[in-house]
Parts: structure tokens; C-alpha cells; sequence
């Protein structure tokens, strides 16, 4: 049997929110591997496992040791924040698995920062959406540009990852500048700072306040859409169901 | 205190992809309501529970259904596959919370197909991405149509929810038409049914094969992106990791 290295979503941070079968990949696996802050949110049931971290920005380097660890027969587990997928560690470990053929990775998901930030707002996303991230690291920001204003004259809720960095301070400004070129300072929006973690702070507001505010990296950003709006405190998209006609028509949810 | 609905998500089906804190909510109310084959998916669990379903097609009633129930008293918990934020009732919900404004709501997020089903074709979304459904029952064609479009020309990866049913049997074949007037018919995509279910099936293939193929209605469609590729099977996009000048410059993963 090939050795296998589970690439585990551990979602927004606290244990409660991750999947059992995240938790029981964990139990299961010989060694930890992941960014510290995430091993420190682990917290104390998995204390007794071996655990590596390595420093943010080497990632390059966590991949190849978690590959290394499961080359020696253990069993690894890497853990990313939310969802391993989604600007996580899933596809580069899989460009590096070419070099380890041996190697048999499992991608477990987890509840992606969209999904839970959206849970605390209300229901922003109840319809066709898109995540964007502002990080011009690994794109470039001609790309992200581009982006925003197809979301935007698409008509798409928009889920904002990577809204700040100390480096980039500015960048949710200019991205809401670019969105006004096509969307209307009215247009409802929110953001959620910290899900899942100590500090959670949720706030609703229009696009035109978000150009003002400063959020950090910890940080969610919701842009609703033509159909989105604020209502009790709660940032809401409607799908369009009919209440009054009585008639409904969604499938399968 | 006022009473409280749990709007819950499930994820794609079985109970080891639920998170804990669903679970613990589940646990906590006197009677679970739902679409029937989610109540179904449950299983032996929470047998003991008062379980109310509703047909498919009735979500205002089984919307309404969950405030009655609450304002009697119990606490109710309403189930929804997935994330209920994601073509799911937790709008819904809050929109007729105006009718009942003395019982709060508290969604639970869950694992949405996009990321579920991801992770079992490798790592599709690792960029930014659009979620869309093909279901014009709420939407107008030309809205999705629309949508479809700027996805493509955003150079998004674009999940695909609802791609089918009995009476929309060719919607993906025009779907697929529609970006292919953008995106070359050689394009990587892929289309996973029945995720974490019995009978789990994950294909990969081009933008033609897809156009090709008839899925169902419990299958969600991956296009892939300008740096997406199958390798060894998998649908993969890159992000843009410089592997080779191991300068990782990803942040908070
Ligand atoms: C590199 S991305 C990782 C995303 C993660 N893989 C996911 O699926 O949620 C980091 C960004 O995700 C968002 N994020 C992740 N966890 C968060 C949390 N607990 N609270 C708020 N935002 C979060 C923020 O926008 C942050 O800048
Ligand atoms: C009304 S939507 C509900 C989506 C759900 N709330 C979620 O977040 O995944 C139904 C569509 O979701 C997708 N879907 C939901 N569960 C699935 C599963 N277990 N396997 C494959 N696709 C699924 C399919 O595209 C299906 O047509």
C-alpha cells in the first residue's frame, strides 16, 4: 500500500467547526505539519502528537517535509486554515507529488472562509457568487483588476480573500474603486473579521463606507449584489423565491 | 431568551463531513426538519428525534413550518445539503423572520459541494472561482447566460451547481456552448456525482467531452481555468508557486 498524506481543511479555527472526519485523519496520522498559527489553534487534543511547523511564506519547503515525513513510513497530516483547496496547500502538494509518485494524497475539506463568514453575516451568498483574492503576490494585479470588474458586471455576490496585508494597506480601496466603476455606492456589503476565533467581529455596511474602512488580513469581505441588502443587522441576497405565490421551486436543497 | 433555528448545513452527505458543531446542534433540538432525503442521509443517529420533512418544491412551507414549531417552544433545527448559504434556505429563512420576529436564527455552515467536490477531483478551485447554478426556475437564462460569460472572460474557475434535471436535460450542453464561445474546447474540466454518497463518481475531461456528456442532477461541474490541467487524473490549478526559486511567498494559508 502506498503511503498517504491526508491535506486536511481545518475551517475558520475552532475545533467545533472542523469535520469529523478532519478530526479523525488527525487522530490517525503519526506527525502534524502546518503554518504555526494553525497547529497553535489545534490547541490541546493533538498535543501528544508529533507536530512541524514551518514559518509563513516556506511553504514550498512545508510541502516537500510533509512528503519527506510519509516517505519515512508515517503518517501525515497537513492542515490549512478553512478549506485546503481554496488558496491552500491542495495543488501545489499535488504539482510536488510528480516527485514523489509513491505518495498518495487525500484532500479532506474544510468549511472555507466564504461559507462561514457568510453564516455569521446572514445569507449573503444564497446565489451565484464568486471568491476573489486581492493578493497580487502569485497574480498579477492587471489579473485581480480584471477580475473584479467581470464579477462585478456579472452581477455576482463577491467574496473577498486576502483584503489586506501590511504591505498592501490600500488594496481593498482600490478594489472598491475599481467595483464603483460598475456597481453603485449603495450597494450593501459586510465583512467578518476572525470567524471562528477569539475576537469575531461582524460588520454590514455599503460599498462606498467599505472604501473607507481598513479591515486586516484576518478579514472577509462581502460585496452583495443587485439583489443583496441589509435588513435586522443581517447582509441578504435574495434568490428570488416567491413567498407570496406560494409556489416554490427550488430543488434539492 | 428568544427561541432559535438552526439552519444547518450537512455537506454532501454522510455524517463524517459534518462538522461538530452541527452535529452538537443536531443533538440539542427536539425536532429536525427537512427536504426528506437529507432526513434520510442522518440515518441511525438521531433516530429518536421528532423528524418533519416537507416534499421537494414546498421550501416556504417548510420554511414556515420550522417558525411554528420554535414558537410553540422547540428547538428546532432545519437541515440543508451542503452549506445552507449556498442555493440552500438560510435567505429564505431570514426573509420570513420579518413574520416572526421573536425566534432567532443561527446558521451553521457546512461543507458546499464546490469544496467537497474539489477535493475528490484534486485541487480545481486553487485560485479564484465562480460558483454558478444552471437552475433557471429562479433566474432568468439570460441572467445566467450573463454570468456564464464573465466568468469565462474573468478567467475564473467556475463550479457549476444544478447543471441538470428531468426537464432540463440539455442546460449544460448549453452552458457549455456559451463558454465555449470564450474558453478553447481543449480546456480542463471535470464533474464529480454523488459526493460523499454511495455510488461517488469524479470524471475529468475537456470542454468538448463535457459538452458531450449527460450528467444528473446530484453532480457538480468544474471548469477549470487558463492554468488549470489534468495531470495523473486529477484536475489541478495552479496557483502560481514559483517551486523552483523557493521564494513561497503565499500567506496564511
Ligand atoms: C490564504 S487565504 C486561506 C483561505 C482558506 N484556505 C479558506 O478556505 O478559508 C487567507 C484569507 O482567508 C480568509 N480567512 C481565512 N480564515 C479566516 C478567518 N478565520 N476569519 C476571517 N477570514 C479568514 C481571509 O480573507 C484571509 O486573508
Ligand atoms: C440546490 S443545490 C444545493 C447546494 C448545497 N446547499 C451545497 O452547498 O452544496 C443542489 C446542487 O448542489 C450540488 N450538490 C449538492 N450535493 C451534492 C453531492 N452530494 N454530490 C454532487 N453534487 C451535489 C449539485 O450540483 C446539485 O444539483
Amino acid at each position: 500500500m502506498k503511503n498517504r498524506i491526508y491535506i486536511i481543511g481545518m475551517g475558520p479555527g475552532k475545533e467545533e467547526m472542523m469535520t469529523v472526519e478532519a478530526l479523525e485523519a488527525l487522530e490517525a496520522s503519526d506527525v502534524i505539519i502546518g503554518y504555526t498559527v494553525y497547529i497553535k489553534l489545534l490547541g490541546e487534543r493533538f498535543a501528544e502528537k508529533e507536530m512541524m511547523t514551518t514559518p509563513m511564506k516556506q511553504e514550498t519547503k512545508r510541502c516537500r517535509l510533509c512528503f519527506e515525513e510519509a516517505a519515512k513510513g508515517k503518517q501525515v497530516a497537513l492542515i490549512c486554515s478553512g478549506d485546503a483547496g481554496i488558496y491552500g496547500l491542495a495543488s501545489l502538494m499535488y504539482e510536488l507529488n510528480r516527485e514523489y509518485p509513491d505518495i498518495e494524497l487525500t484532500v479532506i475539506p474544510g468549511i472555507t472562509a466564504a461559507c462561514s463568514g457568510a453564516a455569521v453575516l446572514g445569507a449573503p451568498l444564497n446565489h451565484d457568487f464568486c471568491v476573489i483574492s486581492l493578493s497580487d503576490l502569485l497574480t498579477p494585479w492587471e489579473k485581480i483588476k480584471k477580475r473584479l470588474i467581470a464579477a462585478a458586471e456579472g452581477d455576482f455576490v463577491i467574496a473577498i480573500y486576502n483584503p489586506s496585508s501590511h504591505k498592501r494597506k490600500d488594496y481593498l480601496m482600490r478594489a472598491c474603486d475599481i467595483l464603483l466603476q460598475v456597481i453603485e455606492e449603495e450597494r450593501a456589503c459586510g465583512y467578518v473579521e476572525n470567524i471562528g476565533r477569539e475576537g469575531t467581529k461582524a460588520v454590514t455596511c455599503t460599498l462606498k463606507e467599505l472604501r473607507e474602512t481598513e479591515v486586516n488580513m484576518f478579514t472577509t469581505v462581502f460585496i452583495g449584489n443587485s439583489n443583496s441588502s441589509i435588513v435586522n443587522g443581517k447582509l441578504l441576497t435574495k434568490r428570488g423565491y416567491q413567498i407570496e405565490r406560494n409556489t416554490d421551486i427550488c430543488r434539492n436543497n
